[in-house]
């Protein structure tokens, strides 16, 4: 099941995957969880945004326990954020049909569509659009960065984008969702559990530092006379790491675009994009408030012009506390309860449903890389898990 | 005549010019030189390497005085760097042709074809090839951003790329060659001189510096897991600004590539190219060792490592002495003699011709920018001590 989905989507100069929605390489994933879920005999929908679901058990009970994960990529990432949690899902219902179980509910296999955000700039898009917090309006705004907009690559693709909105319909009939995912740092890589539970999504955002100087000749412009935003970016690149370590908080610098961009010629405009993340608000406020001032600071040195711009916020999410201490007391005693600074759908979805997350051990505790990677045993554990904490939810009225 | 030459090529956007080798913004400037050689009766033609000619008197005569300069731009370029110099050129012929003058040589009035290099990153292509600095073999070898092949655009625009390379036949008929510039900085600006000339062109180079570090996840790898080059990058633009400032020189990083560029990805390269300038030789090459030896520095401690490739080089350009004393003569004493860090077609003509320029008040210094600019009475001072000195040339045995 694994090895099938390997080769989609995989660029071979990086070996990283380019698995972007609405994409050739993402029809071929949902053509392999099509193909699961026909292998199964479970019923196969794509819901109004987008979402695949496979269901064992009726679709339109109620009190259903769903799980599952997402299929699409970063540019360039690993082979397990996301498809580790979808091929989980199955690996555990097989686990559970071949022990016998006896669902009281039924029981859905996920796979939200565009979780990464990598291609319309916007992340967890199917969750949000199911969830209400992304409207459909917003959602018919959204472009790549050839210019091609969301509801058209939905629309070539096979999906009415007309049909896109809030989904409380099918929520309504959902008791819990469950995602699996590989660990994004190392905190599991420290203790000898292969498993841990979810406690909490850091609060997290992204800010565009806009900084405005003057196009001029690099071979002939004295360096008084400059007004140079390469050096104004250059210094809040340095200050946003100092300051985040001092807050025991995360801030990058990841993206960056210049103008002219142009070996000879002095930047005009360089506009970098800060991702900022904290264990609560007040420090992470602190934290981007004390980024922005030094940014300031310094383009008033450079006679550079600094515009800042929070382009997405997303408070702390803490997961459903009851949810949470039965699957950790499910897993036995000493199952490490830890949060993550990741968004992810489960998050989104846990403003409006109970939901819960397994993490699975990542040895580096590197992601959205080629080398992102989690062993054998540990992803054999993860899905055994998966199983357990399914069949609790589900063999229960 | 300057008025025709306005619209060609400007991109709205920035107001800048976008006129890049080979391209319909290119070829609109070129279709105005050959109407500006026919509408004066100047015989006309395009040599081996897609440089444009305009003769008065016999094109084959001997020790022709040849002036002129380039039609193309950077990206987002000034209506100045250029152009002014082929314009004043023409000009300059009109007030001689007006005030009788006798010449006992050709004069020639030309545009170097790729000046910038903007487009496939190799500046002065037209008069490096003519001079044999560069050879057709390697101009074969140039891309463009697109990856489009540098004899593919020359045949695209009707230029057969097969004729291209060193034109000594050419250039044993060619006494001297002039070109009028705009200044790019503001020595003259601090002076009562509209006009003077130049003493020599600094040495300058450029160097890629390749930051390979680690894609990670932004939102959940701790500061001290990281191997980040974009730290080693923002520290490296520093450095590099103030050893240059110690050393009275110029360093310039304006163009950088990041992968993956994503917002929420630690990068895994990020590759920052140094344009730089010094007085002599042993300054730059000391400025450049310095810059070098900070960046591996701090690569070290960021866990990155780093790749420095000079990627091109030109030594310092002494003009002609005798032709530089000459032109300052005819211009009058107290005539301004200086030097310039702008790379030049006169400055890789100088290797194997006579050559000498003459630069026009700059009241900003700034160049390379929308916002390039002379004032109209030091354009026609220019384009009249042009006309002084292609006289003095021209006129005598």
């Amino acid at each position: 099941m694994w090895s099938e989905l390997l080769p989609v989507g995989r660029y071979d100069a990086s070996g990283g995957y380019r698995r972007h929605a609405w994409t050739t390489a993402d029809a071929e994933c949902r053509a392999w969880f099509a193909e699961q879920a026909a292998a199964r005999g479970l019923a196969y929908e794509v819901d109004r945004n987008g979402n695949q679901w496979a269901w064992y058990g009726d679709p339109q009970g109620e009190g259903a326990i769903v799980t599952g994960s997402h299929l699409d990529s970063v540019p360039d990432g690993g082979a397990f954020d996301g498809p580790l949690g979808v091929v989980s899902s199955f690996a555990a219902l097989d686990a559970l049909r071949e022990r016998g179980f006896q669902p009281v509910r039924p029981l859905a296999v996920t796979n939200f569509v565009d979780e990464e955000g990598a291609r319309f700039g916007v992340a967890c898009v199917g969750s949000r659009l199911t969830a209400g917090v992304l409207t459909r309006e917003q959602a018919y705004e959204l472009r790549d960065a050839s210019g091609v907009r969301l509801p058209d690559a939905m629309e070539a693709a096979g999906q009415d984008p007309a049909l896109m909105g809030k989904d409380d319909e099918r929520l309504s009939r959902v008791a819990a969702y469950v995602e699996l995912h590989v660990e994004q740092g190392r905190f599991l890589a420290g203790t000898p559990h292969p498993v841990g539970v979810a406690s909490a999504i850091w609060p997290h955002g992204r800010w565009r530092f806009d900084f405005h100087g003057e196009a001029n000749h690099a071979g002939t412009t004295r360096l008084e006379d400059r007004r140079d935003p390469m050096l104004t970016y250059a210094n809040t690149v340095l200050a946003a790491r100092k300051k985040a370590r001092l807050h025991g908080a995360l801030a990058t610098f990841g993206k960056v675009s210049v103008e002219p961009n142009g070996t000879n010629a002095i930047a005009s405009l360089v506009r970098g994009w800060l991702d900022s993340r904290a264990a609560d608000e007040a420090t992470l406020s602190a934290l981007v408030q004390e980024i922005e001032t030094a940014a300031r600071e310094r383009a008033e040195r450079d006679g550079v012009r600094a515009d800042v711009v929070r382009e997405s916020y997303t408070p702390v999410v803490d997961f459903d506390a009851p949810l949470r201490d039965r699957l950790a007391a499910r897993l036995g005693a000493g199952t490490p309860v830890l949060p993550t600074g990741a968004g992810h759908d489960a998050g989104i979805l846990s403003a409006v449903i109970p939901t819960a997350m397994l993490f699975v051990r990542n040895p580096t505790g590197v992601s959205h890389s080629p080398s992102e990677y989690a062993g054998e045993a540990d992803c054999l554990a993860g899905s055994a898990a998966l199983a357990d904490v399914l069949e609790e939810l589900t063999c229960r009225p």
